[in-house]
């Protein structure tokens, strides 16, 4: 293995840039020369595709968003476009491929390999923590942060106000975000769509909090709750509990943005370099995640299809804390 | 004088506690009793009247919210309610009263006295910005860098994806947030209610962006925007640059809590020494505010019907800025 | 049992509030009387102990230090301390103690079971993360992400003049938030306890930066590192590389305060519900941490005798990403 | 005027990149073309003189240092090194110089400007808020809340141990940057170069704050105190008060970094527009500064040779707040 590429592909996550410095010094570490393919696919189909140096990737660990930029990209889906994105690569005499994103990114990745046989090692960049094979995702702990940040001045307001809030935050298919931000932000209540929740329970609670002579609650909503987003759910209680002042703000996304925490950066750089001794090591269509501390080479194959499951532990406590 | 009392009124603001423990020293330091009444006017009618000493005041400096609480009080509107008031006022010996809060608050401090004779000097504590008679009002300096970070955390991921940004901020009535949320942001644009805008002119100056090659832009559109609120103005622009990756997001309540900046924790001291200063000077109705860096004391008849101007330089550089 | 109570000793750290929070909730929870000791020992020998309820733990997750207090306390290393000690326990007719802290801590509260029977459950409080039986202590999250941020603010200003900044950071035997807040700054290097350093390496390191170009370099010198502190090391280094434009920083006490991240918020409450529900199960002598995502309950003995190993992979990753 | 050039010069301060930014659009607004000289007048003596577009300041205006770098020059300080200089900015056809930076860069303009007829418009980019002719100079009200941010972690800790802390920030001859940190703090005292001090009225106040059972104080110390830095300072109180547990932080460079707050990028970006206008308007000698909210073109000479008075309102009002 001669020369390697990285990209990001999907949504965004804190930590990307410093996952991509890791990769890029690895690889020179290694002896390597690396690329750097911009707006994931997109770029790989329409050859935008840059050497990267080891002062390329300088002072970029703290910084959010991604260098590399990402991009949706619908060619890449087609036959047509792959061939386009292996002229390319060919072009480069690039051998093999980081790809941080998730497991979106990593279909494309295997239907590549199996077509042209350039082997991709994947790095988990989603800040929704969902993705199989890995403890955290990259960017998880910072968005985790930023909304329990944006819960603390919430609370600042509903406590003077004596107000309910209901707090929307992201996690369409996934109660990550939610349950650790509202276990953090002291929350009365957390609605996941990993768990059946009913308005009645939720009216239950509220009214019960009100009964313990609670002034203020926080409830978190994620994004892909079932019975609703938050001002549907605040919408459906109000009905109920008109007595209460309630109150909704969706964080939206700047749960994308920020510079990330320790965590992430660390991590980061962990699987950055952790994917580059994959590659070299002849690993392909695996991610490199930590579980345990340790890296772990996942198969893409069970990223996609397997589904991680929410620490139980956090769940069982919520009744706990808010008594 | 020898008894005062201290109360909260309307929207909370950061900076608001800083304000009380500046009243309640001074007042100390002057051979005062300080009183604090809790959840403003209502606190006032219900008797919920507490002695504060300095001790009471430890340690709030840095909090956002505030201690004593806010609500609003429709009773204190009637002839009933304040003859209540006045009852608990009386009760407690109290001569003088400062108020923090805004116009509303100002309003029914001024019949107040008319009626029962007992003088309030306030502070101006609002996020918005909006009152005559003084440069900044508390909570404002903060609202405006925590509407600011996140207007960074949102430049990361739409530099990332090369997006378009509305970003909505508070402010109702005024433009102050927005302005210099927006200047401080970078943005393309700024949307106010104080000066007309058209969807034309936003679609141009984005159209000319794009064509100058900005990959991503942020527009700010304050609360109160004539033309529409931000989901609104990007429906519009949407539908006729749809080429562009276009996304809202609205701020919301976060802007409200949080620890105050440095500047809110001082003027929001200055004013509290102020207002205790002033009660003992014998003013009454009158609001302590900050002009050119000197406390100014300005009648809350004149803050209450009184506009203050918009800052012009702030204005004309958002066209020199966005080049 | 019937009446438990909760204190904190040792240096203070971020978090210890979410873990008083979640010792006072889980134990109103089983249905228990939960008393808070004020300044460890020292306030059980004096009787400075006063029941908590729910609502005395409200609105205190997101506050860093400690509302119960901390101090030294030499007079419970003594018998008569621990007998007077013994005595305001048995006034109380408290059952089981949480001790949330360090190995000072804890071996005060094994001695204490020795001679009295009251069990104790410890919870690790100290931001050093140098205790053995748990991945991370409450605090240290905090702090290293503390010492991330002073070093990204450094970072613009060593970048600026093209200096070489030492920055020592707190870890009087252990190299944990050096090692940490080192990878996540982007550090070249990483000076700690638990690895011989020498200043010949330090200055090849700095001179080879130097060579490939570098402007800007950062080193994390750790408090208790051998070769001296950091302004010790900058001097011996100022020596050999009268070229560099070396500047000293000493982070000090910030990185002990602020308000605790959602790790550490999430690790004291899940630690603080672990030490109730091992005191309701019989336990005794023992530290509720977390290893691998899940509670493990570590006797005393071990914690206090056991060395915790650093993660080997962090230090690995050094010489590849300052490449 | 056609050609402009634009630097940064002395200690760098958050938000030389927004003035950077408003200077470059500024000139291209006007049509002119602008330039940036790299490391100031060192990089003018060099050559290292880039032409700036508008994408060059992209994404810059939330970063602190500086992008065009800082350096001191002694060469520019003798008739050959500005010789050199000259012939650069010949070679460059520049006609006017927009300097950032304090007294000495003004010093070094107004010396080039009498030996070559280049004028130069400054603008004042200093932490220490030291110049006549602003009430703010670009980088001071970042500084304050950095300091401001680190105070309130230390007084979380301070409180935990009821300990006395000196906190020294920086202020070479000016108390600016600690007095106001020191009222947003919450401090019992503010050591200021400005103002003598006794240790004499330190030991009384820190005496009568114990007697009034305050069971921690924060001191805060300006760097250029004359009776001694923090350590000498808390090391001269201990002989008397030793009763007290003191410790001593010094919060050094930290303060010089970090992303500039809303009020920095504001002022910047207003004087690197009145910058270039100055200098198409003929100004040459003159800093750029706000004053009561307005533009003020200052002479050198002034802003070099008069002294700015320290907020009096402020200093009246430390003995109120700690009572």
């Amino acid at each position: 293995m001669k020369n390697i590429a990285v990209f990001t592909s999907g949504g965004d996550a804190p930590g990307m840039n410093a996952c991509i410095r890791a990769v890029v010094r690895a690889g020179i570490y290694y002896g390597l020369n690396v690329y750097g393919i911009v707006r994931g696919y997109a770029g790989m189909i329409s050859g935008d595709i840059r050497k990267l140096e080891s002062h390329s990737v300088s002072n970029i660990i703290q910084r959010g968003g991604t260098i590399l930029k990402s991009a949706r990209c619908e060619e890449f889906k087609t036959k047509e476009g792959r061939a386009k994105a292996y002229e390319q690569i060919r072009k480069h005499e690039i051998d093999g491929l980081v790809a941080i994103g998730g497991n979106g990114t990593f279909t494309g990745a295997q239907i590549f390999y199996e077509e042209y046989g350039i082997p991709t090692v994947g790095a988990p960049g989603t800040i929704d923590n969902d993705l199989y094979g890995t403890d955290y995702t990259i960017g998880f702990d910072t968005a985790v942060n930023t909304a329990l940040d944006a819960i603390d001045k919430i609370r600042d307001t509903a406590d003077s106000h004596d107000r309910v809030f209901f707090i929307e935050v992201m996690g369409r298919d996934s109660g990550y975000i939610a349950l650790r931000s509202g276990i953090g932000g002291g929350a009365e209540l957390v609605m996941i769509p990993e768990r059946p929740n009913s308005i009645e329970r939720v009216i239950e609670t509220l009214r019960s909090g009100k009964f313990n002579s609670k002034t203020s609650s926080i409830v978190i909503v994620a994004e892909g709750e079932q019975i609703g987003n938050a001002n549907s759910v605040a919408h459906q209680v109000r009905q109920e509990l008109s007595e209460l002042d309630i109150r909704v703000t969706t964080l939206g996304h700047i749960q994308r943005g920020g510079s990330p925490t320790a965590l992430d950066r660390i991590i980061a750089s962990r699987m950055g370099v952790a994917a580059v001794e994959g590659l070299l090591e002849g690993k392909k269509n695996v991610m490199a995640g930590i579980i345990n501390n340790e890296i772990i080479y996942t198969p893409f194959i069970d990223t996609i299809t397997k589904k991680k499951p929410l620490l139980q532990d956090l769940l069982r406590m919520l009744p706990i804390l808010r008594i």
